[in-house]
């Protein structure tokens, strides 16, 4: 019996793959499933960056680059964004994800014991980072009042003497929702008076159906902002990523990298290169628009049936619903509307430690008649008649 | 000021990598620069794992793979070991590089001031590995004696109440030697006697000169082995590896791989699988023999010089070389060959803290006639005459 590390106890696993690995495994057995527990787009990497990917395959671009990335798609994630928030690209790290900018930044700026403040629901590595390098996630609840949001006023609140970090996500993941700009003008200013670090994680720019969200390096730049190709750009199986951030913790950033990662993979940096090209830029947002017509039809039908959605998503790709008034349990909920129905989704559980039994999650990056089929399922699982799709 | 955590006062940076941006700036002023500095086969990645790789991108596999890798690479590395030291396909985890793999390997094992037992010299990132977790790297001083490979006795002398692991690297860089595999069996019985944890660097077979390596996995279930598809199977910028692992701390593993990569690079994934092709194979065979011819050049070559190499390492392609006799400071003495006489070589201290300034490192992952060439500059460097090349 080996031994394994205390940390193990804390670092729990996805329960959403639980739930994809049991709807793998009824589809073998040839049921129909429904998926609304994936938190991947189901769009395929747009043509051009992947003929920019066998390009450079083609021209041999097979060995390392430089551990902060290659210089090249610095510039280019430096030049995308607006100029009034645009960073020098000697401040862009390109990563392994949003992942490996998540491992940087708490690698880098986390001591044993350190206090890093986040929103309960949330995407759940976030505290799971934390506790790799022995800090302390506390986990705030949030609700629809805030749209599941912290403010400057619950950061001021919960700080103590060991509280290092706020971490933000917007939009957030599982709820979709975003910090409005003034809100972030805001906490940046009260986690500057507090002496702390603000990580903002902007992995969902892009996919935005209102407004469109404004990077917090347009209030600072001593905020480190982590954003990845895998959501809006639909590169999630190449694993690139970036971080920017402040010009005085790069080198430590780049020592660390150059330690645990060396270098993100080659091709798929060339490949990145392509995502900010006019013709691939079209595409994206013909998908976006796609995701907005998915939100703005199940947001109602799902309230149709009972799940309670207090505040219309802004963001991202999926809903969180109170789902008390139709099911005591989501854990039991979400587990029979697999075996019984054939719709998957992600119970609470996955996303902190605040009524979890409450909430479920479902994810619109199926296509409209998916999950028209899977408010009918769910409409029959729950004995209503079908609503108007 | 952003403050950083306190582990990163002791997490370095490779100073081969100043080394070699010195190098670039002088060739972009038009020096010519004979580079024996770079861990990374000179050779670009085999055809035919490139156009897996191509294949795999037209046939859009560009979506997240499992946490533990594509479950058909995961078997071709399991089948890619002889059948007396053949891994169940489910101990095996497809990793971000070897560095992947470590990260996980620590992360899963080590506790807050546990203490890990490893050679010096070795790879640096080693014991940053150990010391990112918050544990302490114990480095072992060894020597031509012990062909620099930490032995059964030494690591029972070592050994104390805070022991958790040893890490064996076999071919080691930098010193490229190897251990005898009657020897790696003393060390997994002592180890196992001791109630610790082996970790064994396979990462350099393949690239060996004399005997094959034979796996740790001759020897036990219990040790954890590292390797990669980076070195011997040429695709270092890829990053691509993997890590056998006793059966029962898999699931921890892929807990921790979920939370901090999700997956590997999925076209990295794809193209790996053609490693183990039979065309690929005969190619990697001759590339080896190059390495092989290259080694039996330059190691007298270098004596020849006045460099003191007492073990003639069988495998990797460096020479770990004291150069006492010819240097009172190895860091004055690259920097010096560098900017006089255009060869770029690793000074000792990137390889621990024993002698480091009485010592240097030589890639050999170039070609024959630029080896010749940096002995020549070396040679004039050094005011001697050209030895017989």
């Amino acid at each position: 019996m080996t031994l394994i590390a205390k940390r193990m106890a804390e670092i729990e696993s996805f329960h959403v793959m639980a739930i994809l690995a049991r709807a793998r495994t009824l589809e073998a057995q040839g049921r129909s499933i429904v998926h609304m527990e994936i938190g991947e787009p189901d769009f395929p990497t747009a043509a051009p960056i992947v003929e920019a990917g066998i390009a450079a395959l083609r021209a041999g671009h097979t060995q390392y680059t430089p551990a902060l990335g290659l210089p090249a798609l610095r510039a280019a994630i430096a030049a995308s964004y607006p100029e009034a928030a645009r960073p020098d690209a000697a401040r862009v790290v390109v990563t392994p994800g949003s992942s490996g900018a998540l491992t940087l930044v708490f690698g880098v700026l986390i001591n044993p014991g350190d206090e890093v403040l986040m929103a309960d629901p949330g995407y759940p590595c976030n505290r799971h980072f934390v506790r790799l390098f022995e800090g302390r996630a506390t986990l705030l609840p949030v609700d629809a009042s805030t749209s599941y949001q912290l403010t400057a006023a619950l950061i001021r609140q919960h700080w103590t003497a060991a509280t290092r970090a706020v971490l933000i996500s917007s939009p957030s993941n599982p709820t979709g929702t975003l910090v409005p700009d003034a809100d972030m003008a805001e906490i940046v200013r009260t986690v500057r008076e507090l002496g702390g670090v603000l990580i903002v994680d902007e992995i969902y720019h892009g996919l935005t159906y209102g407004e469109p969200a404004r990077s917090a390096l347009h209030h600072s730049t001593d905020v480190l902002v982590v954003n990845s190709f895998s959501k809006y750009y639909g590169m999630t199986g190449w694993r690139v990523g970036w971080l920017v951030a402040p010009l005085d913790i790069v080198e430590a950033i780049d020592r660390l990298a150059q330690n645990i990662f060396l270098a993100v993979s080659t091709p798929a940096q060339h490949a990145a290169l392509a995502a900010f090209r006019p013709e691939v830029r079209a595409e994206l947002v013909r998908r976006r628009d796609e995701f907005h017509a998915r939100r703005d039809y199940l947001a109602p039908a799902l309230r149709a049936l009972g799940f309670d959605i207090p505040v219309t998503p802004e963001g991202a790709f999926y809903l969180y619903a109170d789902s008390s008034r139709l099911a005591a349990d989501s854990d039991d909920f979400a587990r029979r509307l697999l075996e019984e129905a054939g719709v998957a989704i992600t119970p609470g559980r996955d996303f902190g430690v605040q009524a979890p039994k409450r909430h479920v999650r479902f994810s619109y990056a199926n296509t409209q008649a998916q999950l028209q089929e899977g408010v009918r399922r769910i409409a029959a699982f729950l004995g209503q008649p079908a609503t108007g799709t």
